[in-house]
């Protein structure tokens, strides 16, 4: 795997990257929203049947932090790291248990640092899709990346 | 509580709410890390020393899930719940363990649905604080807000 770990002047606007799969859990749902987002339709199967959502859905911010496990297992090949600096970020549709998850990346822009000449911004463009190929979740960042040590 | 919460009707641009406070735990910090953003200077005091960010700090999506439930638990007095829909967000400086943080919510925009006429959407910008009164973490959110039920 290190060999295929890249630095700020491997990258190209274009590139993309693959992740591997995770299976979102009911019981880790239930958990992670009991600590951060402790709202009915996260917690509860029938209260989620009566909500907007119909049926249980993982909190957003549990996909978002399912997605960064993907990214950081392998989706993407950053030899320094993943160092979010910022981004935008959406959820088309709710990530339900039983999900499997899988995120696929595209380089959208790069900027070289202007006062540091070691690192740049590296833009880059996630998108995950459950099982059936539906967007859950959509992320684009900027990541701070280095150049090769010398 | 419930006297307080508020539907689509009872907001306006430039209402401005304000949350309790949580303390980030520095085991917390890296059990979180350990599942869902496994790198070195999030889970390790000697690597983190070593890194960008000179000292152990917690992952951005552990930030970002603090800010949610700071939201949840009384940050935002939305009657329907807080159901986001995208954003935008930044974390302008790490956050560390045993920072103390808390949220500063503003509505920036309101926007009632074309088609849905029960419904629209809210746009807040929320900035979370550390002890020291500095940005640890910015959201501009777009969440889906409801009428009251007649």
């Amino acid at each position: 795997m290190v060999a295929m770990e890249r630095y700020f002047e491997d990258f190209g606007v274009g590139q993309t990257f693959g992740s591997g799969r995770l299976r979102v859990d009911t019981e880790r749902c239930k958990t992670f929203a009991a600590e951060f987002d402790p709202q009915p339709f996260h917690l509860d199967e029938a209260a989620a049947q009566m909500s907007l959502f119909k049926g249980l859905a993982a909190s957003g911010w549990h996909t978002a932090a399912v997605a960064m496990r993907l990214l950081v297992s392998g989706g993407l090949p950053f030899a320094n790291g993943i160092i979010g600096l910022g981004g935008e970020l959406s959820w088309p549709r709710p990530t339900r248990s039983d999900d499997i998850l899988r995120v696929e990346s595209e380089i959208v822009e790069i900027t070289p640092s202007r006062s540091k000449p070691h690192q740049g911004i590296v833009t880059i463009r996630s998108t995950m899709f459950n099982q059936n190929r539906e967007a859950v979740y959509l992320l684009t960042a900027k990541l701070l990346v280095f150049r090769r040590p010398i």
